[in-house]
């Protein structure tokens, strides 16, 4: 399948950026959840663009749950959740629609799809489309507070600046929830504010990466060998547009390591079991070991800028220059957040409905 | 599902380090594709541990061929390939059975499964379980290449020592298909290999980076969002055991980049279409664009160390000193090597067979 | 996966009876189909109530597509369909709510859900949520008619009542597609209303049989073992709420032939090769042979009736006796006909997606 | 996927009848169940051939455990059956490998896999190939008879031959499952046999209903709408050679009925909720109600007859006439029995394990 992910909890996003609306069917998840629209808009407004360093692309981004809601509470069906473009200028992606936007989805998606992409604003490829996992990932990451898992982000790099580490998860995760511009360190955003509005008076921009921990999982979660966590939450992870690289616990620094280093010594204490360090990230052969789960996201720089740029027009197969006008993000890191809270959450609700079945999450 | 993945073309796993049998079965592979058993064991070879650096457990990994193949060629039904263990020495794990390996599955795996796991050399997680990926994978490389499309896997890094790059991708990838220690720089790969000697020599392990470069896919494969090219090969990876790392094209350092370097600029020559740089790996919007697909896998230092370690029993819940004895390697990074090529064939049929169909690897 | 059907081409439904809306994403499509939204409409009408012999309650069906569909083709991309409720009577089913309306889905649905489906008018359980089917299946039909493969469906019979045998498969298939009552004779439908008509006089229901016939198929198309043509085919048409038998060919009356008889002699003609018989119903080991497909499928009575019926309170435990009020049909066989017609254009279109490619339908 | 069937327990089979050997892997079977080879070797029993009335080839159906059984029980991780061939006849099939056995699989897997596929006794067509069904059905069996679910199947009819009814199921299911030739009434068991001795006598071949019941299913099993009890065991049973008809409950005969008498009362005893009659077959919407599951299967005549026959060389386009020479069974209804036992039990296990979790089965 392609726009379907998951198992037992599965989501289905559909939409463009400039066609009607875009949206999610959020299938699986158990019956008696309370959906509370408002967490659902918080959620969609973390996504949304931020002042200066942002998109000017103004959508309310108003929501409308069509099924799988009764009475405030999830029924076991499929929840659909809409989201109406109004915002659209589509008149300005007509004049580029055979320009492949460098390091866009637009060459790809002409060849993939024959020519017959909708290719206003990115169609199907827009980052826009990701509100439909934020807000299906919304009821997903309230069905799993309930339960004592907590899902939180921070922007661990912008461009040169390194935020702070986790110190109390828990604590932690609760501050970053609560922030638009998700650091633990607060001194740090404005440093990263300020380096991407640089970066837009100069029409460029720049990347970073988040880092997620997630805490209260039980132990043993995970299908392997193919449905392990990391496997499950890697293809998840690198759907997200702009995603290039993910990482679990140390990731690429434990090919630095000694075998004596990088192994996460276990100790008991109290009848519980722990490790005393993390480099596996909480996952031992794709299962939760009962540490937090820590993975960390590579977010590329937005591709577009609007700097003139060499590219080619696909159909004439002519060399050109050009510059991207239309409305974009000078970073998309701290947006791209909560659509990793969101997909993660969705993927831990599809893992943990397999090994505890349809009704766990709200037992 | 847990053991199996992929959609048309699809690898169920199954089998334990110390059991009667491991092995794979290979579905959806395209009727009439020669199979070459030579070539299936080569394959197995590069797996196998190599003189002084890998561990002195001697499996010959005498595979057969139990279904799927006649005449030497694929029938398009299902390929069961099995090994069968011989060089079994299960008794010394009786003794550790409730002791949790750091950084092995021991612990999670006893968790999940209840306490009937195969504790023997890590069960059903022992990486011996590749082989059957290997075996299967054979097959999938041999299809790839019919159709121009080459897969080749370097050790980047491997503890401190850094591999040459890539510079002719046909030609390198050529070269490692030939090499057992798999780097395009030869001296590399002696130094690499008295790093790993010398680790050995303190009953420690070291980990690494493998690089790969896939050449000749078509422009136009993947199936976004969800089963993107970077979605289907991560999964796969992820799964491949000791692997906590997955980046595509510049990765992680992609979030250091402006905008404006870390894009590819298009340009096109005598009607064909290339990028500049290939900062994406060769995909963009999750679909091939043509230039070589190109990601790293981080491995982890081996957990099996003698050099005594904290740990658990975790039925006592004890906390206990323990020097892993049985048959390790001090690294395998060069052994996965083939993993990483096998796993990344299969899901490139897969996603291939999804696009053209059933039958276009054999046309 | 649940409420997700298909695997290149896949249908992924939504919607309560009196919930906001209903609908369906439609995923896998081939891009540059041409979306006729007055045929759309047309198939809606077609399972819209008929005049006295059905439910009094009027949905105009209005539908809209949010996604997937650009400048009046198919992108390729997801095609969500939406259709808002706008009768609804809910208030009458309030008091009903603990009632197990006789061979519905009431009881079950509570327990299945603990109790938070929506019970107003069926919920989920509801036929009106095929109306999502239908309208996706419409593009589904469209897209197979360019390539040459009908689908016609007719009401073989009802009570007692048998249509006439199909005689000119292609002729008969586009007259049914003509018809709102689907007969292959006229005077049979005559018949057939008549004892619609007297069954609801009687405030009692009648069920029958449909047969469907698909032409055009090109041979080999199928993925035995599991997903061989009747496999899929009769996944999705138990899928239809009411349907409680599906066969092939001479189906059940297969098991009275002898070999002799029940064989499918081989004969070529003209360099191509037809059977004389079908009592496989045009596949042989799960795959078409080139004949026409057949099968029929059962519909129940519908379930509610106005006569008084034995039932419980599954709340209290007590035994009860309920007349079911509401709006419902004394029949609704011939408005599943375009219910089959759509589910099974969907499957077709999967598996040959799966045969031929994504882009096949479109070529 | 093709030949792997379920999601979270998932049977994959492979094998051709000629080739080196034939099995299952499966995978997703709760950890800590014990299996009983002398049981998995009872229910081969039951598929073999039974002296007069059936094919003279005598395969001994040794199998051996490859995986995922450790001391006597599921380990939770996937198993691998295989049983290797030895009574291969298979110079016989060379002669008529291009001629199109009447109703066989021949010509249409000539056309699916391009003139590649396993030729020899049917390939992978084989029904020998239903052995790693049955041996892979055996564990899943054992493990639902522990929770208290029983399955078991009667020749409801062979040839004009109809068997009695279910009277008392629990009774009956043990009585059939202690039966070679599973009757319910032992003088129609004769009758039968009598009447296929007559079909061989005359070259020729007879088929069969099988009537299936389940019983102690919890109330509220089933992912409606497209993973419905219906639609899960529907697809799993077509998927077995020779069978064209599924029907629950009353089945094609409810077509018959008037509303008020198909209608299943429900009514309370005891705190318990039953329905007067089981016309809908112990499933609402495709969930299950408590009462017994009931479903028929139609197996056509064996196609393989010896009386000559009209058909066709496939690849010459000739048309012959042709005697099937090879051993071949007048009916294959009596051994379809198991089949479709074994099929169900890990189709039932796969709906207890999605709806309970991993783990429900060994509680």
């Amino acid at each position: 399948m392609k726009n379907t992910l998951g198992n037992n909890v599965s989501i289905t996003i559909f939409g463009e950026s400039h066609g009607n609306a875009l949206g999610a069917v959020l299938d699986g998840i158990a019956p008696g959840i309370e959906v509370d629209e408002s967490f659902i808009a918080h959620q969609l407004d973390l996504r949304r663009p931020v002042g200066k360093i942002s998109t000017p692309r103004k959508e309310t981004d108003e929501f409308e749950i069509l099924s799988g809601v009764f009475e405030g509470k999830t029924t076991g069906t499929p929840i659909c959740i809409v989201i109406k473009n109004k915002d659209k200028k589509s008149e300005m992606y007509e004049s580029i629609k055979d320009i492949a936007r460098p390091s866009h989805a637009d060459y790809t998606a002409f060849c993939k799809y024959n020519g017959f992409a909708d290719y206003r604003g990115g169609g199907h490829f827009s980052g826009r489309v990701t509100a439909g996992i934020v807000a299906a990932g919304a009821i997903a990451i309230s069905a799993l507070r309930k339960k004592g898992i907590l899902i939180g982000t921070h922007i661990a790099k912008c461009a040169s600046i390194e935020d702070a580490e986790f110190s109390d998860y828990k604590k932690d995760i609760e501050n970053l929830n609560n922030k638009i511009f998700a650091t633990l360190d607060d001194e740090k955003a404005e440093e990263i504010k300020a380096i991407i509005k640089k970066a837009a008076s100069c029409y460029d921009s720049v990347g970073g990466v988040l880092e997620t921990a997630v805490i209260g999982l039980p132990v043993g979660v995970g299908e392997p060998w193919f449905d392990s966590v990391e496997g499950m939450l890697s293809h998840a992870l690198f759907s997200i547009p702009a995603v290039k690289g993910v990482e679990f616990g140390a990731g690429f620094a434990i090919a630095d390591m000694m075998g004596s280093k990088a192994n996460d010594s276990f100790y008991a204490e109290n009848g519980q079991i722990y490790t005393e360090t993390n480099n596996n990230g909480g996952i031992n052969g794709g299962i939760t070991n009962g540490m937090p789960v820590i993975f960390r996201t590579a977010i590329k720089p937005t591709p577009s800028i609007s700097l003139p740029q060499k590219t080619v027009n696909f159909k004439s197969k002519l060399n050109i220059i050009e510059s991207i006008i239309g409305r974009h993000d000078p970073c998309i890191v701290h947006r791209a957040r909560v659509v990793v809270d969101s997909i993660t959450a969705i993927v831990l609700c599809d893992l943990l409905a397999t090994k505890f079945g349809t009704d766990w999450l709200s037992k």
